[in-house]
């Protein structure tokens, strides 16, 4: 049962708009009790939390391309330019709402100014340094609820499609079929990697050094990124 | 924390025969005190779950090679002539207790039986044939219990390894250290593949067909199994 669906029905229950998600509160207290938005400061932690609720549940239901800084400030019921104020852009929101342990945008540059000859490694490597370093517990976190539970499955997907799968595969000049099934093929090799030496730890995927692994599964990512793909609805 | 160490700390509790591991506490109590064994009938479900509860302890912690049907019939205080009565081998004992959605050793002969060449192929379209059939219900419960629990996972690992990869792998001849390193990358990819299609959902991943799939993750795991792969120690 996903977490929106068990609070909404806790919401009846609720006394007078307090307690439940903060998000679903306003969205349903903003017209009508005014003194209640005036209780909240625009710096308070409350608003950044109301914010970061109302942001995964729209990205779950909407999915990134979807959501709106807008209508997450909605849902929140604050102002759009607090939301900015607070967050940069969307990217940062959504990264901030997931609890991603790193920032794509920020690591990836590095991995793909090698070049489409080595971005298969590159990838890998990537993963690696990131997975192998002081964010695994959080990344672990995020893949652990990912697999528990539909609603964050979707929020994880969107993160690798949206802000991993979509900047590598991106700089290819592909049309977007075969751009999203090589995403996917990648997503598929990376996810078997992560769980193969992170969560199951089957060896010697999970005692290998990070040169053996680049050098084995690089390949795979490679041939997924550059080498014979047809999008599905050719065959 | 996981399941045996609780119900150590629960034993004090128990009437009799308290103090360690249940299976510890029976190879003591055996000779002293058949009335606590004659209580439980042999043919009685709790016997079953007994053996069952025994089993998923013993293989968690000595791994599928080190656990012996004696070791298991000890810990759950019967005889092991029961426990092969009730489960016929060590095998069919293992999938029992953690409840495996279906039988490596029945499904696999069928694509050993065409060759290496094809061996890639027609691993990926038997997994999709068991996971997009009635079994992957029981299947993703097994994979969502194995991330959610280290103890679990040590079971699905031992399940992977021992019942599906060995089979697979074994039909090559090769040396022990490269059986393992091809069947844990063969492992990567499986995994991901279940992970992407049924628990992620990255499309197109999860709505191709499974020929597509076949044909684009197919030639990945038959470079895994018969490709350039290394043991990790000759690095």
């Amino acid at each position: 049962m996903d977490r929106r669906r068990r609070r909404r029905r806790r919401r009846p229950a609720r006394p007078r708009a307090g307690g439940g998600d903060p998000a679903e509160e306003d969205r349903l207290s903003t017209p009508e009790q005014p003194r209640r938005r005036s209780g909240r400061r625009p710096g308070s932690p409350d608003t950044r939390d109301a914010v970061l609720t109302a942001a995964r549940e729209t990205f779950a239901e909407r999915g990134f391309d979807g959501a709106t800084i807008r209508s997450i400030a909605t849902a929140a019921g604050v102002d759009p330019a607090l939301v900015h104020h607070y967050f940069g852009s969307k990217d940062k929101l959504f990264l901030a709402a997931i609890h991603a342990p790193a920032d794509p945008a920020e690591l990836l540059p590095e991995v793909l100014a090698g070049g489409p000859d080595d971005l298969g490694r590159n990838v890998v490597r990537l993963l690696l340094r990131v997975w192998d370093g002081p964010m695994q517990p959080a990344a672990l976190a995020l893949v652990r609820s990912a697999v528990a539970n539909e609603w964050t499955a979707k929020l994880l997907r969107e993160f690798l499609v949206t802000q991993v799968l979509r900047r590598v595969v991106g700089t290819l000049d592909l049309p977007a079929p075969e751009r999203e099934a090589r995403g996917a093929l990648v997503a598929s090799q990376l996810i078997g990697l992560v769980m193969g030496r992170y969560v199951l730890k089957v060896d010697p995927i999970a005692t290998a050094t990070p040169e053996w692994l680049v050098a084995h599964i690089g390949p795979t990512v490679q041939r997924y990124l550059t080498g014979d793909v047809r999008p599905p609805s050719v065959d």
